[in-house]
């Protein structure tokens, strides 16, 4: 059985099992419009996944269905955005939306967040700079700690990842999405679930040996990219995006996959970069073209059939799931056939 | 024989041999004082040790000795700096002082610079901010291309550094220096001139194997942290820090190891991050020693004596030379008093 699902309708399905667990519509349609985009992007870990874990903790009571996401502090290039313990896709679409704003006149804008959650890949809120001609930045704390420092065992640090996106003008925009780990945690939790073991330098054990069976992922942590550099990657990403903005960082961060109550006073930062302000938006853009043919027209390496770009392979599935649809494992359309079940809605 | 120099020798040492090169002596001073801090702590590839070559490159006419260093765009939080082909310390300075400038009123600002040149270890121009209560990130295009894209044989990428200085209160700031390669391209040179072998993974050869003789160095290229995602760090470094600016990236970058004419159209950027702006500055300090005090006592792996903070080490190194001097190589010195001899200066 091919479980093919379209955009539109896994948007509709979100939506709906939202609503169902008493989201406002007006919300529930944001969140879904991004975990759907997560999924047709290819964020298979961050999209319509981790549905069935959102509702849990909305059910819970660990989310604000009616929070005021408000601005605390600002100045012409800055801002800190409580988001009141909303969900954290409508915290980020609103941090971004005024570090946009603000980035039209200052040249540059920095939005932080806390009082957020968990809110879906990265790249979605670096992206959403670019169709205002700027550059996009963001940072996190991840929701729930799997690295320790570096030469220690205690799991003190998230997988905090960053996001760059930078337009192109003929080509695609070039978007880095990363954790500072080897692997996303998200990646671990798609193996436990499709049964295949992971391949050495994800994750190691207490006495740091390799670990490679994920229904294990509990008995060790993930590894830093780089080891120590790595590590103070991770740090100081989540000194910029928690420690600053007042929002949960080191032992504060709740493991949102243990704890579906507590609230995770989640922290982000967005960075909007107005192109404009630094140089000639299309000779820029087409600068950046050119950056990609001389990157895509090296030699290779024996064995290496194609060079990418950040974001080429995940801007092709775009294109394939936005015509075809999004492929889901019968472990996923099973859960998500009981969710709609248990709240109520149409199955999938 | 033990080869000690105190930090203000070294200074007067530089200043001396930059005047003898017709510097005009405040921008000798202050390019003496910046490569001198680099030695105090510990960036051994980016202090004295390129002396030899800023002064090839000088008297190569390389360099501008009476530059206009200018300001050609700027917002309330954002400027490019044209260098004027200065000498990257004197360009950077600038920059650094103006984005403090300008993140006093709006909160943050962003300041690339272009036609600049080598500045020496990123780390001095990410703790400028740091007097200022405020959070320094300083990226640059490397250099010299070491780098293929992931996947590839063609060097069109630099070691792209990253660093990034948060102040704590009673302990250090915690300040992250690095390249996006597994080793930076001046630690090769100071095993090539110390005659050690480098560990595997720093360097591959053009078949994709290991490279350990740092002397067969220009046989092989440099191998990013975490594989594809080093490989997307130092692109969007450089799109960020070169292209953004107008500055070179790419096939553009001159080597500067090899050619000490062209005019390299370095770029750099840096950001000032206004704490205030963010957070009280007190409990914000507080807040990172905290999280400095969480690593710190995280249980140890098997074999680990200390768990590290970035920068600590760089902090201790600052202490022990600050007090005792810098220890210089037999090489290092040899090197250096041919060149004392050759612009006709007195020896160290």
């Amino acid at each position: 059985m091919v479980n093919l699902i379209s955009i539109p309708e896994l948007r509709r399905f979100i939506a709906s099992v939202l609503a169902a667990v008493e989201f406002p519509a007006d919300d529930a349609e944001t969140v879904a419009r991004l975990m759907a985009e997560a999924d047709a992007r290819g964020a298979d870990g961050h999209g319509v996944f981790r549905l069935p874990q959102y509702v849990k903790r909305i059910q819970s009571g660990g989310i604000n269905l009616h929070p005021n996401i408000h601005v605390i502090r600002e100045q012409a290039a800055s801002a800190v955005v409580d988001g009141d313990n909303a969900m954290g896709h409508l915290v980020m679409s609103r941090a971004a939306d005024i570090a946009i704003e603000k980035a039209r006149t200052a040249g540059v804008a920095w939005v932080g967040a806390r009082n957020s959650n968990h809110a879906g890949p990265a790249m979605l809120y670096a992206r959403t700079p670019l169709a205002a001609d700027m550059i996009g930045i963001y940072i996190a704390v991840g929701s729930a700690n799997h690295l320790p420092p570096w030469g220690g065992t205690e799991m003190l640090l998230s997988t905090n990842p960053i996001a760059i996106a930078v337009p192109g003008a003929k080509h695609e925009s070039i978007v880095l999405d990363m954790a500072t780990t080897n692997a996303a945690y998200g990646k671990v939790k798609i193996k436990a679930q499709r049964g295949e073991q992971m391949p050495e330098g994800w994750m190691m054990d207490r006495q740091g040996k390799p670990l490679t069976d994920p229904k294990r992922a509990n008995e060790g942590f993930l590894l830093p990219i780089g080891g120590p550099k790595g590590y103070g990657l991770s740090l100081m990403f989540g000194l910029l995006a928690g420690t600053l903005n007042g929002a949960a960082f080191g032992k504060d961060v709740v493991d949102f996959n243990a704890d579906s109550k507590s609230h995770t006073n989640t922290g982000h930062a967005i960075v909007a970069v107005n192109i404009a302000a630094f140089a000639d938006v299309a000779t820029f853009k087409q600068s950046v073209d050119e950056i990609w043919e001389q990157m895509k027209s090296s030699p290779k390496l024996p064995g290496v059939d194609e060079i990418r770009l950040p974001g080429e392979r995940s801007a092709k599935v775009f294109e394939d799931r936005m015509a075809e649809g999004v492929p889901l494992s019968d472990e996923l359309r099973r859960a998500l056939d009981d969710l709609a079940d248990r709240v109520g809605v149409a199955q999938l």
